[in-house]
């Protein structure tokens, strides 16, 4: 009967808690573990997108970077949902490896579920997951929160923000944005919605801070459209177009491109393929009848009737583009009279691939258009007039600028800075850190575990700091084996020591070098044979120094070293 | 006798031979191996620039790419001399890899041969090395070549370039350039010289693409003094400035900004300490007394009357700037009222380290300024409108561009072409395309070897695609070793199999992976021991797929699989 009087007591305690809520960033600051938060009101929790980050050049062999979701295991019981802003992979990447532990509804509009239950279906999680469409401008509660969504424009059709009102206060989740007044597709921003949320009073926004840096306003997406006439009306031979397989709108404007200079287009590259399909299919892309053509049936058209749609902006080895320009596509082969398009900008890390891509390109004889400054892209985030007029329209209290690397969030709030928000209402935080609003007063808590989580083939979150390190020196130097047999009863050495190497010199042109490499173990063996010394992290430790040694002074290199002792 | 019969004739081909002369690239053309050009006339041969490359993102563990010489090893007894045209180590960095094994006279200015010194005297190639100082507008006689010298504009003083003459016609190689009306120190490029050498004729040209995709005029290095001088006035704290070490104009101009705002100058970085010395040794850098102070007295002046002057504008983790900013520099601390600039822009492969570099600081509060947008950095090649006047002037019959990857040299063409220089004269070719010109006609020969040549630690050319290779799987997966030993006489195994792995998954938490897989191998070894099979490749491809196999299975990775055998 004690503890029911007790649980009584935390029950009222927890109604005087209900004064505030909190919000953690588990993903969505800095490079590592894109894009989660989680907002935390009256022990209910939902969670904000939940997307994935491409590995870092020392993170050797990782696939993909998620979130780290401890503490959504540690209050798994409290989780209402998770929310999504848009079907891009650093929104959505992480769910086919959270879901299987965190199974609750998630809520998105048509075509990022669309996007998704193709993941699911990959993972096979499709028949376990609850999927919740809902509608920009709609409001549906969850637990204790009312939820609004608003369209906004962004690289992918049906993009929202939202508003999770709360008796403490309205927080406002902007997603990726931009203003975008003359859209491809008829919806833009949802203005009036953003005023009368403004009005109504926003005590937190989460704010895109992506393209903090750039001054001005991002160019609309259908000037693009424009461009890309142009151009193929001017080509004389095919067309061949690499796009990112997500931008919808991007692709609605090489139909139209394709169409208005008499084209045919073929489709190439399985993401392109899929995507193509999928919005097709929930009405997002409309491709006018005998307009398509298979890749296979390029060749019966003239060069000029033609345009291929393909994948490969990022010059990813693998990809179509890459494939074309180093010539081992199996169903294509770029000609001189090719032009080539690559409507996309490379992304931080990528430079070198799109150059090298472009590179060869050229080198195969094609006229190759590229970057921005030629008017085949335009940014998908809002540039610094854009963040501006989100604040002003939201008025905000307290701004945690999210979504970009340290120093967009910087330039984010100097932004807001200048329109008048108070420089301590600014939280430039890191992943983890958690902060608690009360409806008059925000302030930072202790930090969660938060961080990235590699996935590395169908491991989650087993390779650490300790395989990388070990796949770091592997990388540079190789590794270098030295195996020796021994008697398990009289401890002498029976045979051995052999040498092997990989990574390290070439074998067949170092014979010698190995040679004196056993010899040098040989020795080390020897002098602790005759001082009797038989225990193993000795036997070990004397050869790695010894043999580290001689290799470094006759190569300047550091292998592994990895001495064997295999007892008989 | 008959013989030398004979040798007469191939004499009288050779003076025949003599109406000609060839041109390789042996580095200069994409990306690897950098800047090394062959000028072969009369059996005689020039060398122009020796410089080195950066490795690739995939080239693991190499230090540096070099380029090939074989075939100047084979034509070792007609070199004359190489010449340098200014001292960055794209141009002269392969030079202590060369020399040893071609020891002609290097001629070059003071300051590249000051330069080099250095680096000879790290490798002891000093004393044997000749080097021939030369004055830009003079002319000198090598073999059967003369040699005129002329001034150039680059981000490093003592820039030249050269025409080499012979009687088929002249050669011109403007080596790196722009065109600066308002240079930092008084030398300006020598326009007469120029449209001399234009008048006299030009037969071929090689010249500096690398900013052939970038429309108007690169602007004045003078420029960022301006700059420099505002922005070291208005920080109200430590002014922290990182610029390429090679850049003397820049630094002139950092010390200039800094007397300028009444502040003392401190110079960190071993690279930057040494040229600073050596500029200021070779009068290319004056230093007003009083002006130096030792990096461990800052501490004794005012904030506000300090700069430090200093290196890692790549983001190099070992560099200085990189030490700063994650707190791991020995003699310097950020703090928050700290202004850190960043006097140059990434070079192409470098962003993310860069950018690292940067969230860093900003994390440690420093205000930091980078970018060229800031008015921090300027280009030291010229852009669109110097590369026409540089074709303007010279008025080449044939263009062969250099410097920069292969789409520059396509853009530069597209210019010259624009010029009305003819399509067929202007030769875009790889790094070993041999180029033959009689007075009046050039073609394209065979190509001899060429390509970058990679040096780790202490070896120069021992690293090539099979380590390259196995670094590669290494770097991915990790790798995984099988040990047994077996009898010399039965065949019998007798120990093992023992399983090791290095960066493929966490040892400790992946005991029973590990068991499995070894008793996997076991399985494997039975079945062939009841075969009676005991020869070691049908072992080893065993063990290899099956163990490969099953770890596909259950971990989706491929490390490499190393099965070994001992015999006892």
């Amino acid at each position: 009967m004690r503890f029911k009087i007790k649980r009584k007591k935390k029950k009222t305690n927890k109604i005087k808690q209900a004064d505030k809520f909190q919000i953690i960033p588990l993903g969505g600051i800095g490079e590592i573990g894109k894009n989660m938060f989680v907002i935390n009101y009256n022990d209910e929790i939902i969670v904000v997108d939940a997307g994935l980050a491409f590995p870092e050049e020392e993170m050797l062999g990782v696939d993909m970077v998620i979130p780290d979701i401890t503490y959504l295991l540690e209050n798994i019981g409290k989780i209402k949902a998770i929310l999504l802003s848009h079907g891009h992979e650093d929104h959505i990447g992480a769910l086919p490896y959270i879901l299987p532990k965190i199974n609750v509804p998630i809520y998105g509009t048509r075509l990022t579920l669309g996007l998704l239950k193709v993941k699911l279906e990959e993972f096979g999680l499709h028949q376990s997951t609850v999927l919740s469409e809902i509608v920009a401008g709609e409001e549906i509660e969850i637990g204790s929160f009312r939820v609004q969504f608003f369209a906004t424009n962004h690289s992918i059709p049906d993009s929202v923000g939202f508003v999770v009102k709360t008796p403490v206060g309205n927080i406002v989740y902007t997603g990726d944005f931009k203003f975008d007044h003359t859209p491809v597709q008829g919806r833009g921003t949802d203005f009036h919605s953003l005023a009368e949320i403004g009005k109504e009073g926003v005590l937190v926004a989460l704010a895109d801070s992506t393209n903090a840096e750039r001054p001005g306003y991002t160019r609309s997406e259908s000037r693009v459209g424009e461009t890309l006439k142009e151009i193929f009306l001017a080509a004389e031979g095919r067309i061949i177009i690499a796009s990112f397989a997500s931008n919808v709108y991007r692709i609605q404007q090489i139909v139209d491109a394709a169409c208005f200079s008499g084209r045919k287009l073929a489709v190439d590259g399985r993401s392109m393929v899929n995507v193509v399909e999928i919005a097709q299919r929930l009405g997002y892309l409309r491709i006018p009848p005998f307009t398509l053509i298979d890749v296979e049936e390029v060749k019966s058209f003239a060069d000029d009737r033609v345009v291929i749609l393909t994948t490969g902006t990022q010059g990813e080895p693998m990809s179509a583009l890459a494939r074309l320009s180093n010539s081992t596509h199996r169903k294509l082969e770029i000609v001189p009279s090719d032009t080539v398009v690559i409507a996309a900008n490379p992304i931080p890390g990528n430079e070198k691939l799109v150059s090298r891509t472009i590179d060869n390109l050229f080198r195969q004889g094609a006229k190759v258009i590229y970057e921005d400054t030629s008017g085949v892209h335009v940014s998908g985030h809002g540039s610094q007039e854009e963040l501006k007029l989100m604040l002003s329209l939201l008025r905000p209290r307290y701004l945690i600028p999210v979504h970009g690397e340290y120093r967009h969030l910087i330039h984010h709030a100097e932004l807001a800075e200048k329109m008048g928000i108070k420089k301590e209402n600014i939280l430039i935080v890191e992943n983890g850190t958690t902060m608690e609003f009360t409806s008059d007063r925000g302030r930072i808590l202790n930090s969660v575990a938060a961080g990235g989580v590699f996935v590395d083939g169908l491991g989650v979150g087993d390779v650490g700091n300790i395989v990388l390190r070990d796949r770091q020196v592997l990388s540079r130097d190789g590794i270098f084996i030295v195996v020796i047999a021994m008697d398990s009863k009289t401890k002498n050495i029976i045979a051995g020591p052999d040498v092997f190497s990989r990574g390290f010199v070439y074998v067949r042109e170092s014979e010698e070098l190995l040679d004196e490499a056993r010899e040098n173990a040989s020795q080390v063996l020897d002098n602790l044979e005759q001082k009797k010394i038989s225990d193993w992290t000795t036997i070990k430790n004397n050869v790695r120094d010894s043999i580290g040694k001689f290799l470094w002074e006759k190569t300047g290199r550091r292998p592994m070293i990895l001495p064997v002792i295999m007892e008989i």
